[in-house]
């Protein structure tokens, strides 16, 4: 299968480039019955979308989705379920000038390698405008497990370079424009960006996505487990570099009477796991947490090639994110629902539906 | 598609419980013409066999391999792969006791509530024995990335619980039983192991896995890039809690001058991308590192449930690897080796051939 | 995978509906550095387009295609290619008092039956209007396939009802509204029509289809044969009931002497085989013909029910064609030039590039 | 994906050659707590094993399959079921004079094209011996639509080169080394066989398929009708020209109001869509017909070539079916079962089950 489909049986197959005409997405595989309008996208994609704070970039994007097929009557058919964004705010003549360079820490030289042959304007297909077509399929998903299963996915900044968050307060992460959770590293937050673009440097952060109520039972064992899967997932996004599932590397100096999360008839005494036991899910929250490298594009002046060989020195003007990770959570929060979509589909192809209600665990 | 299959072009199909009657696979689309044998999968086998040291589970298992299909006259015939490994020292009855106990941080839970039934003894599909045929597959890739496009992949366990290796010595990884690369920090490890057993506790682990000469433009964006496939293989092995490329979570406070890569005409600079850019191989080193968290089953008493809901105390008995990290290293390089095997077919089929020999940077 | 794609490395996956917004399709594998405009596929589409004859439904498409991605300076970059045609011409009233009836050998009841929902406008889904989407991504494979290996894939109408073509002139395939390459039969096919049409009923057909200069070599037996592929890929086709390879239900009395396509080194001595031999292309023509059954969309009353169990008698008014099989050549041909895509990228995938020029027969 | 699996979530996975060590299969997504014995295969491998009668070919073959994992305590456990039969009466011996020579209408000569090597011992893998893992994984399938689903899978030749049975009575199947459903016609088809025996020619057939009880909604248009998978099994297997269903090529001739199946409260009147309206289920008999071409290994002389291009007079030793038809229906069956059975299983994941009891129709 082609490497722009995700899912086996809710499958999410997207195109476009930065500064191509449009992007869009086919879902395949949703479930009929499904209330659906653009608006239940529009909320996920307006949190993605660049422009909101002075700490991202300032291209302007309406990110204004639109449903051309699958919905009949504001409700879902089963039959796929196609989406389009048009481009406005493209201003390529911005990149023309690196048309023959190869810039540090690019995808430019690779996809050279790989295609012979690349759209260099924005990054082209490997710019992270292609994410918004994973929020916007990664939003039908979560309605539809929100509605039918009652699982919540949210997720927060946890760290912004230095800066750590140490509190985890849901109610703050929509108060600030980093979706930090909080409130207390918000002015630490601000100042750091603030002296960061006066450098002209980036940075790395760390985002958490957390999955309450999923019920036991989710993931395919032993090469497509639930933590597989979303390792996949969440390494595919743009500038992700690592993943956790909850102790995660912490694991490493951990004997194995801490890590086992003890069980009594009133649950889990704890959750170093982070919800999956075996590749499955166990009734716990998922807790994922992943890494996103600093962005690349500086205009600070770096050591380059260009395509016949050339040593250059690279400075990228155009409109970029410092941090890309500051936009990052509600596409981490897409991938993570997407990923539980497919596998209760998958899980009820072959074992039937699951309870709904978490069973009481031991209550088989 | 199936949870045990993994690869789209270079697929391996397994099966296979602790205590049934045989581990086997499938390997399909292997290229035909490559010379193939029992003993070139044994080499990798015995390096994961058990009860090769006192640091491993006493359960000793010959982990004959034996070819059923698509070798004829020495060669790979193009047509698939059929392995088996008969199970020899299986020890059922120790595991009737927990039939219907749930042991804290077992599969034994999610099995059961995603299938309903479950094979307990010795974990059944979930026992990290499945990962004989994944080291057998692996060694098919290996030989043959190895043999047409001269790539090598070794992997070497960099922590052990508290125990670092502080020096990477190839030479080492194999002089030892914990696949440890730093000669100084061996006798320590063993010091903590035979502590450790004595306790009856367990131990997390961090392995690292690394392929030099492998050709850039590998990898399929934007879901299937060459690292989150990656990620999605090694997170799949029993145990692993998180995965890394590259720089990993340091990612998280490094700027982007500091984490770029630089280019020049003689090479990169540095490699803090591990060998991916946009998802594609760069032609630097690919570099992965994973967690593995402590070995559930002990014998110190936990808190577990039954199958009926009350509350039991869980002692482990039967034979098991108190680091389940020490055996992983073969198993991490055969993920590797299956991944890059899969990418250089897909890549093969929708670009032609990669070019052999790395082409020196810029050099299109 | 989802039901609406089709291919494993060139996949075509398309949404849309009859009286929806638009129809479009993401390619995904297509290999890189292929001139393609929307003319490429304009040529195809409005050999398929509704309304050029008075033999075809009146519906007025102009079935201009766009592309929105994937296709920089002229040329595919390896990454997907979006499609889209708007609809134009809906008038879904004509539609609204068939809403609760179903139709006999419609799809209206099965569909209802799956989903529980249908988009009764039209067809919805189930509508031939899907096949424009088809015909676009088979004119992206037609392309290469031409230009880089020389293979000539061409169909015409064989059978119209009880009226057969005799004689097989590939310029009069043109010339006609039927595809028919026996320009003697063209009149009486008209005639036949004109009556039909007169009397409200409508009629089957066959298409036959054909690919020159196939190289030797492309299928994935066992289950992925090139025919068993293209069997698939034919009867996913609406209306099509039946398909042949080579001599096809013919063979049923064959003996096995008169069957075997001698070889001799100057080549074949016959093609009852129809180009495949084990399911890999033998190099010889490969030949496929299929049967597409009478639209069911009648004037004349039909005994069908309605949603609540009860008898109605149903007319369907609506444009229809009174035989689907006159706009079928085209998506035929399509479908052909999408499996061989595919199979030539999975062949190069496992075994390397095939030798351009057709091997002279014995010359490996 | 590799060509040697089949099915989305049902799949079937095979390996072996016609004289290697072993044949075998690993069935993935088996739902669980299905009882199981190799009994409940050996049953159909039966009635598929050469040597039964004297029309078949003489090699004697045991087929005793062995279910190596996925079986606990008799029951499917939902994790991989993997399956063995062991080759016993090879004679590679009388293949090794043709081991440079290509027959006529064998898949020699593509083998040998696609791979570059081919194992020429009794065809390989290109051999009908392949078709007992078929028959194995398909009584698996075909168990659990029977109990689960009340679905009954049947079917019988119904022509045998110039003898066509003109009755249906499926008691009359069983009774006879032909699965001819009429009597009468069983002397009239042994002594045809028996003068084709000597001779020395071979014959083709048809087989027809039908299943009786499946429910209305299974299917995944566009691509994956169930029509279109089924017609990709039923020509994935050695030897079929041609795939029909329902009134098949029938159709071809006629008009629309004789063709379309109308529709009352106590059912449909007819069944010239074969059970599959717009590539889904009606709940109707699902009803399939094909095409077998005769056997290509004669002992009667036949032009061929050698690997060296020159001509070479070919005369096929060995032991082999002189109308493989006969040996085909329970493999046609088999095919039929693992196609509902991955469709029932992949419409439960999108849709939710169906309803068992067939739907009294327009009773949503």
């Amino acid at each position: 299968m082609s490497g722009n489909t995700f899912g086996k049986l809710f499958t999410v197959t997207t195109f476009g480039e930065s500064h191509g005409a449009a992007l869009g997405c086919i879902i395949d595989g949703c479930p009929p019955g499904l209330e659906l309008s653009a608006a239940d996208m529009q909320a996920d994609l307006d949190r993605r979308k660049p422009g909101t704070s002075r700490h991202t970039t300032q291209r302007r994007e309406a990110d204004e989705v639109r449903i051309l097929s699958g919905v009949f009557e504001g409700k879902t058919t089963g039959t796929p379920i196609g989406l389009m964004i048009e481009n406005t705010d493209q201003r390529s003549k911005d990149y023309s000038k690196i048309s023959e360079q190869f810039r540090p820490a690019h995808a430019d030289y690779t996809y050279m390698h790989k295609y012979g042959v690349r759209d260099y304007r924005g990054g082209g297909r490997s710019s992270a405008r292609e994410t918004a077509m994973r929020v916007a399929a990664g939003a039908v998903a979560r309605k539809f497990l929100q509605e039918r299963l009652g699982i919540r996915i949210r997720g927060y900044l946890s760290e912004l370079g230095p800066v750590r968050a140490e509190k985890l307060d849901w109610d703050q992460v929509h108060q600030n424009p980093f979706f930090c959770p909080d409130a207390d590293k918000v002015p630490e937050m601000e100042a750091y960006m603030d002296a960061l673009r006066k450098e002209g440097d980036s940075i790395g952060a760390r985002i958490n996505v957390v999955a309450e109520g999923v019920p036991p039972g989710l993931g395919e064992p032993v090469f497509d487990r639930l933590d597989a899967d979303l390792a996949h997932a969440l390494m595919s996004i743009n500038a992700v570099k690592g993943v956790e599932i909850g102790a995660g590397f912490g694991c490493i100096t951990q004997k194995g009477t801490e890590h086992r999360d003890e069980m009594t008839p009133e649950g889990f005494l704890s959750n170093h796991a982070g919800g999956v036991l075996g590749g499955i899910s166990s009734g716990q929250p998922l807790v994922a947490s992943i890494a996103l490298k600093p962005t690349s594009s500086l205009r600070l002046p770096g050591r380059g090639i260009d395509v016949h060989g050339n040593p250059v020195e690279v400075i990228t003007t155009g409109r970029h994110d410092p941090c890309v990770g500051i936009r990052a959570t509600p596409i981490a929060e897409a991938m993570m629902a997407i990923v539980l979509m497919d596998h209760y589909l998958r899980h009820r192809g072959q074992n039937g539906d699951v309870s709904v209600a978490t069973p009481v665990i031991g209550q088989l």
